[in-house]
């Protein structure tokens, strides 16, 4: 087991070794894509034996999979988004995604997966279902908005970071976040009022 | 030069030829991406010999950069877009962009330019230029809206775009598109108006 532990005194079954390997597997997703990460790679880049790697997620989907929960789980987004005066939701969510997406530690992630869902069919069926039952439609049920609406405004943010890091328009990727909480907050706000 | 003939009587310089060779492009980056497309399998897609999809595009890049430029060139879409009470501009837009995205065959060359420019920063800056430059500014600036707020439509359409049909999330990717029309054109139409 020595072969496989980074320092002494800690054991590969350990929280810490785990957390080590989804932060670098995001890294590696997020600079790669779903296709070229790989569990080599991924454990080079987290300093820890391929065979670790796999201990922990049997497949490289399995670690996907978990990477791609952080750093938003739905457990921590809804209640965010419903704790609040239903007439300021789309400021609420306009604001929590700049703010999640302005560092690049916990942007990459998601970038990672929207670039893997664009490229890998089994990477869209993933996101796919994490986007719509895991996140969208549980705030949409819970408010009573059609999911047809919903996924509206989850196309305009999309597209909005998008722009934003990925393809870097000028002047979307510069502006200053409350700008665009200013400009965008509305739209969002309407899908989910009218 | 007969080995690069596909029927007897067309010559390797003539338009015909350099369309069909665009069309295959167009499939092949649709499918596979800007990386992993190349001049071999395009020219295979075309049926015609290496050499002469060389001849017409001296890189890969180039090619790409005379694809993207179809279905939607900027000259046919600005004035269809000014073309009409101000006031309609976001329901021209949102059902022209559906109407274009409908079509396998007008779909294809637009989805492929948006993954590329996902997962390969020389096509990132290649579709950055072409869109802003050449296609939001030229709208934004003719009616006097700023840069920023064009981005912000062009984010709604794009998240929009990519939902209906790459993460073909539902009921967005199955919707009436004068569901849809009337659902986002109010966004758009905001954006060019407030």
């Amino acid at each position: 087991m020595s072969n496989v532990r980074r320092r002494p005194g800690r054991r590969p079954g350990s929280a810490d070794t785990r957390g080590e390997i989804l932060t670098a597997a995001r890294r590696v997703f997020a600079e790669k894509g779903f296709d070229k990460a790989t569990v080599r790679g991924i454990a080079r880049e987290a300093k820890v034996d391929p065979a670790l790697v796999h201990h922990y997620f049997e497949t490289k989907e399995g670690m996907f999979a978990a990477a791609m929960q952080l750093p938003i789980t739905p457990d921590e987004v809804i209640p965010l988004l419903l704790d609040g005066p239903r007439e300021e939701i789309g400021e609420r969510l306009v604001r929590m995604i700049l703010r999640v997406t302005a560092e690049p530690e916990t942007r990459e992630p998601m970038i990672a997966l929207m670039r893997s869902a664009l490229t890998n069919e089994q990477a869209a069926a993933m996101f796919r279902e994490f986007i719509t039952n895991a996140l969208l439609f549980q705030v949409a049920d819970r408010l009573g908005v059609p999911h047809l609406r919903i996924e509206a405004a989850f196309g305009q943010m999309y597209g909005v970071i998008m722009g934003r890091h990925v393809i870097k328009l000028e002047p979307l990727a510069s502006a200053d976040p409350e700008e665009l909480v200013e400009l965008v907050a509305p739209t969002i706000q309407r899908y989910f009022t009218a």
